[in-house]
């Protein structure tokens, strides 16, 4: 079998690394050697090993029938997606890591595979080098799933772990991340929660079978997560963590991407650094939980041969996964009912009191001049109608913090 | 597709209820509807809604041509074994729970159901709803894995966290046990490791592609751990756990079941109660971790049921699975490094300083007249060696405590 790779970035690099250290693992595996035929970069790299195989044309590529799996690891839409398209509708599979791709054009891409038989796998696009979108597809069929909870971005759980295990602010940790090369240097997909809702809306679709639109999921990012509200989850034997969370209540769908304040009972809480973790609960299952390295170079790269295993393995039969182009109308959130972590300045104490309904009170030795507390459960709206009214100096959405009642 | 389960225990019972409540869902993700036509057992059962469907003999379930699937969910390996294998024989997919059989002849029926074009499928053999097997065998496949650590046993797991938590020792936490159903009356299969040992024996199997022995894997249970023991590990921020391991040093596999004293650093520190999980490391994964329900009658059947879904959408095609009949040959656990947790009498703490090499004390206040230690990494052997010569109270395997070195 022959391949070829759309892409020499990190990713790319690291497939081609993987497929050329361990060809006769993976050749036992998936039935037959696996040849890199191509790889498709615009720049070159003289001196690479990549140079013998190395191509500027994608038209070589998707003509060439000896190709029979592409993998597609350029990132973003375009021309990502043109490419996948032509391939798929030439008679070859495709293999992605692109989380944005497969968000807008998953339905899509799985219905051309489906009608070429050929598959369309993307198991690195969530959660890197865990195995997460197989196990929903192959392994979770006899449950109805009631909620899905992911820590999906590293670089904001690393954020988050350094300014707990620090004590630095946002701003510093960012910068620490930065140097560190875990965030970009325009962070804001990452910070801003947007990297994590592709992937929530991604694994939603395959949870419900119909396409989630991540644009129609509410989405907050951790930016405004201060030292001193890290200071109070530390009071009360709690994390604050960034969930892509999507949940049935009463036969509706909610999804949203939040920081959440999580107590020690709750299965995400020790997720700490860049690591990722998905947790699945089903009606029959309980509680599920995937835990690895959910980006760097090689566990992604793992997670992307993997996929070319199942494709050589698969060649000419279509593995279904379920997700139609359908979509799925999420419920209004304010509907919604969790509990909250406030902080409003002392003044305002009594003015809490009577807006909020207060679960219990949280101090901090070190922080005076505000009023700290948990509310009881509450939907969003009226949670957002009661905050309005006063000065709201932080407020988190609170997971198995003792106190604080029955979670989202 | 029509099929039979063999077996109306609680497992049994488990995916008769799992299949009829979530048919819609399941004929979704299988692609057509599933019936469950025959359950064969040996009792009746008047009144339960699988009277229509029960028969006695499994003449009658292996030679209609309409059952495509049969679900061996009776455990132990006879007839379990025979009525597989006939099964198999006869063009049909089997899907079991059943750890014994599978870790006893899998790479056996393995065979028969390659050469058939059918399915042998056995994600409920171990880690019970815990999706292992499957990712195992089909995502994890561009990796050599390194090591594979499960708590594998839900019983012994729930009596250590009660021995810690309650501060109770072995006897009234497996009576405890026992009252709540989690231990059988003769507790042996779970407290000695056995259980651990036939489901450690199935992952190493596949991870390697060849066949491990159960008997030849060092087994080791619970039943000697103290309270005392598990004070010390508190002392030292440690838990204490039954491991099932198989690990490549050297180019050497190892594998063994014992208890060991874990720190906080470690994935599976966190794992209390009935839970189970397995930490897969690979070259280029690192480390993934798979957490959830081992045991209960539904987290089980959902797994059978999956498997037959799974079985369903690959009718005519074996799923490949690389597990061959040659005997994998394991190293001696003699040569095998690791840290020690070892108590002595105080009267032979010179004696003990002189024969192991200390890495650090431990205390606890409550208890005296004792020495307790850690030991640098040394050889199984060469500790079996030392401890001969002392009066060793207990000793435990230590793995990521601080100030003990290097884990196995």
């Amino acid at each position: 079998m022959k391949v070829a790779i759309l892409g020499y970035g990190t990713v790319g690099s690291g497939v081609f690394e993987v497929m050329r250290s361990n060809p006769e693992g993976i050749a036992r595996r998936a039935g037959e050697d696996i040849e890199v035929k191509y790889v498709l970069d615009l720049r070159d790299f003289p001196g690479d090993p990549v140079e013998e195989v190395l191509v500027h044309d994608f038209a070589q590529v998707v003509n060439d029938p000896e190709i029979g799996v592409v993998i597609e690891v350029m990132g973003g839409v375009e021309p990502a997606y043109s490419f996948v398209k032509e391939a798929l509708l030439k008679g070859k599979s495709v293999c992605t890591s692109n989380k944005e791709l497969v968000a807008k054009h998953g339905a899509e891409l799985l219905e051309i595979a489906k009608q070429k038989k050929e598959n369309f796998l993307f198991e690195a696009s969530v959660g890197g080098g865990i195995p997460i979108i197989r196990p929903l597809n192959q392994s979770l069929t006899a449950d109805e799933i009631q909620e899905v909870t992911g820590i999906l971005n590293g670089t904001t759980n690393y954020i988050l772990t350094q300014m707990r295990d620090e004590g630095t602010d946002f701003k510093d940790a960012l910068a620490d991340a930065q140097a560190k090369g875990y965030a970009e240097r325009n962070p804001s997909a990452d910070v801003d929660g947007y990297d994590a809702g592709r992937k929530i809306a991604i694994l939603t679709s395959l949870a419900y079978g119909m396409q989630v639109d991540y644009e129609d999921i509410y989405t907050e990012g951790i930016a405004k997560i201060t030292r001193e509200d890290i200071a109070y989850a530390g009071a009360l034997g709690a994390g604050i963590k960034l969930f892509g969370t999507s949940k049935t209540v009463e036969g509706k769908v909610y999804a949203m991407v939040a920081p959440r304040m999580v107590g020690k009972e709750h299965p995400l809480y020790v997720v700490d650094d860049v690591f990722n973790a998905v947790l699945v609960r089903g009606n029959f299952l309980g509680d599920i939980m995937f835990y690895g390295k959910g980006a760097g170079k090689l566990p992604t790269a793992s997670a992307v041969v993997s996929d070319v295993v199942d494709a050589v393995k698969h060649q000419g039969v279509n593995v279904m996964t379920i997700w139609n182009s359908r979509k799925l109308e999420l419920a209004d959130i304010n509907t919604l009912k969790n509990c909250f972590f406030v902080r409003v300045p002392e003044h305002e104490r009594e003015k809490a009191q009577s807006l909020f309904e207060v679960d219990c009170e949280v101090k901090v030795q070190e922080i005076s001049g505000e009023y700290a507390f948990l509310t009881k459960p509450m939907t969003e709206g009226s949670f957002k109608k009661a905050a309005s009214k006063a000065k709201v100096l932080s407020r988190i959405r609170v997971e198995n913090v003792k106190g604080a009642g029955e979670p989202m």
